[in-house]
């Protein structure tokens, strides 16, 4: 399935952190940059996401905001 | 001001596209990836984003979906 | 690839309208009801969406908000 | 109060799930498809959710993205 | 309707602007702060949107960032 | 850093909870009205969030609907 969503940026799974109904998944870019996800606990369950992991960050760019300066 | 959105990846500005309401903003990363932005017109016209700027693409946490496989 | 995103639902796309950054897809679910959506035109082109053609749309579950009464 | 929203889908609670801060809400649509919101925990009591209510899942269009094929 | 969305902030329309796809309306608060909704035109024809109107933004509470300092 | 979010309302933190992967903050504008935000935990935490901390609240433009009537 192609999706409209064109930020998909690859990376890797650092961590998981599960709390009762949100996980935190911390991802790292090829560029050393991270970036952090907050899905649900049954998302990240059902993905079975642990360290190490090949992942894509999937980001609507309506949802992009921009700093300058 | 220091904000709580945990993603702040440092790129720079490749394109802008004016819209009436609208702008898109292409961003490219250190790693070759691509980001891109929707924000209003006013936003990017305020920023003055030209292409070569130095800029953060800034997004929460809650905003960023995983796809794995 | 598997996505996070919960909210997947099967529809058809209904009309599409291009304006010169984003675009609004209405898309028709089995059951008579409507989802609009609106993303970038780039994307809209990207998927070559038309009228007829079987969609999915997707809807991360932090993004839903519930009305009752 | 009419709502700017245009995604506005007609269901039924299925189940409620309360953490500490966030809560999960399963929904089922008359046709068989299931939508999940994630809201503050404040909000599902605010709101008095409990299975077998009828709900409406309330989404604005820049949230919705679409996958084809 | 009762909704989830716990941003409910009372303001008046201060302006309009229709593009093809999107709208930008400036509303602003009781207190001299303002806000800028982008929605699809659509969605503000729909809601008959003039300068003067009472009206109510409403944001999820997940969309809400924080800055400090 | 200048943000392309246009939506930087002022006013102080009233409370913050705290939960294992996320955290609903209060923040109380001067003209009485409330805004609540909900972050990573990790993110009030890194901001340390207090009661009485005078506060921005960022929210972009396309995540604000409007109601009327």
């Amino acid at each position: 399935m192609q999706i409209s969503a064109r930020n998909q940026l690859k990376g890797t799974v650092q961590s998981v952190k599960l709390g009762s109904v949100m996980a935190e998944v911390v991802v790292a870019l090829a560029d050393g940059q991270e970036i952090v996800s907050a899905i649900t606990r049954t998302s990240a369950e059902s993905l079975q996401l642990k360290s190490g992991d090949p992942i894509v960050a999937i980001i609507k760019s309506t949802e992009v905001m921009l700093g300058k300066g």
